[in-house]
């Protein structure tokens, strides 16, 4: 069987990273899709890890070079996924985990609809999500109300997405995102669907 | 959340209510739909548990009153899903397991596809189905041609489904199911996801 993707989408601060953090020794074998960015790093966050960091004008060569499975400009900002660790980890027949927005996941249906399975993840309402944010304290006035203001926005697409994660209790949220993505492994795609028939029809 | 479905579907001798029957201690509390068919009961067979037996009258009178969800006629006779208590489990806000035809899948996603997550179970090959289906020796040499027949039409539509479980080893099967059933609940479905948005944005 080929690799499948597993997409992510959530409000920052909903916890993805918490989840997936706990979810990993229990999930098998994955790629986790590093998003490469423009943004400087911030305390603690480092390069290979949390993203590859770049500059604005090499961005924009791989750009140029199609080499992004999908981009976009956030508070100024570029992100994006190279495409090439995402097809090296599927022909390995790894599930690939992507941690991505409304937009990217957009991008990704089209390009790869048919290997993915994704999932919204939230807190439970926007005022927790607020009581969140404030509680970690990484983030000062304005990146919160642009955080918020951001939430309300990538809430409306959750009809986009195949499952919706509500991370009221953790322990819950780890269970249901390890019983995602032992699911998401079973989605064939096009390609290796039209290959298992073939092959179903002339085995013994 | 409200209820949410999980549509089964596969070759006769694929193993769906083996599968069922090992996974209902692991997968909470759900509602597997019984079908109601005219076909004559087989040897052991309980109506209220294996089917609704009825009369080809009866049925085509709740064809008439749209009482049905999806039906079918197979092999001369008539298999159908009753909407009604599928209807009132949803409200209970629980998992409704169906193990119907491509036919019946076609149907019920055009009913309600954005509650429906479906997985196409099949074994490893149409060899092995054929060795399954004459060591379990319930069926006459000409069932087993037809049921042979109609799995390589039916697995023409593989496509159609969102997950593939090839059963080959029955415990891995079992615990592949299990983790798509946990995942169907986590759809909330079109109108559950609008609802969950204006209380998400509204509550403290």
């Amino acid at each position: 069987m080929s690799g499948a993707i597993l997409i992510l989408s959530g409000p920052s601060g909903a916890g993805k990273s918490t989840i997936i953090q706990r979810a990993e020794p229990l999930i098998g074998d994955f790629y986790f899709s590093i998003s490469t960015t423009t943004r400087a790093p911030r305390e603690g966050e480092k390069n290979g890890v949390d993203y590859y960091f770049t500059d604005p004008e090499s961005f924009e060569r791989e750009i140029a070079a199609g080499e992004f499975l999908e981009y976009a400009r956030v508070h100024g900002n570029y992100y994006g996924t190279s495409l090439r660790p995402v097809r090296e980890a599927l022909e390995e027949g790894k599930l690939v985990i992507f941690d991505i927005d409304v937009q990217g996941h957009r991008l990704a249906r089209e390009r790869m609809g048919d290997r993915i399975t994704s999932a919204f993840i939230t807190p439970p309402s926007l005022d927790e999500l607020e009581r969140r944010l404030r509680s970690r304290s990484t983030d000062d006035e304005e990146t919160i109300q642009r955080r918020l203001q951001n939430a309300r926005k990538e809430i409306e697409a959750l009809e986009e997405y195949d499952y919706l994660i509500v991370n009221d209790d953790l322990d819950q949220a780890v269970e249901e995102f390890v019983a995602l993505a032992r699911t998401a492994r079973l989605k064939p795609g096009r390609e290796a669907a039209r290959e298992f028939r073939e092959r179903w029809n002339s085995l013994g």
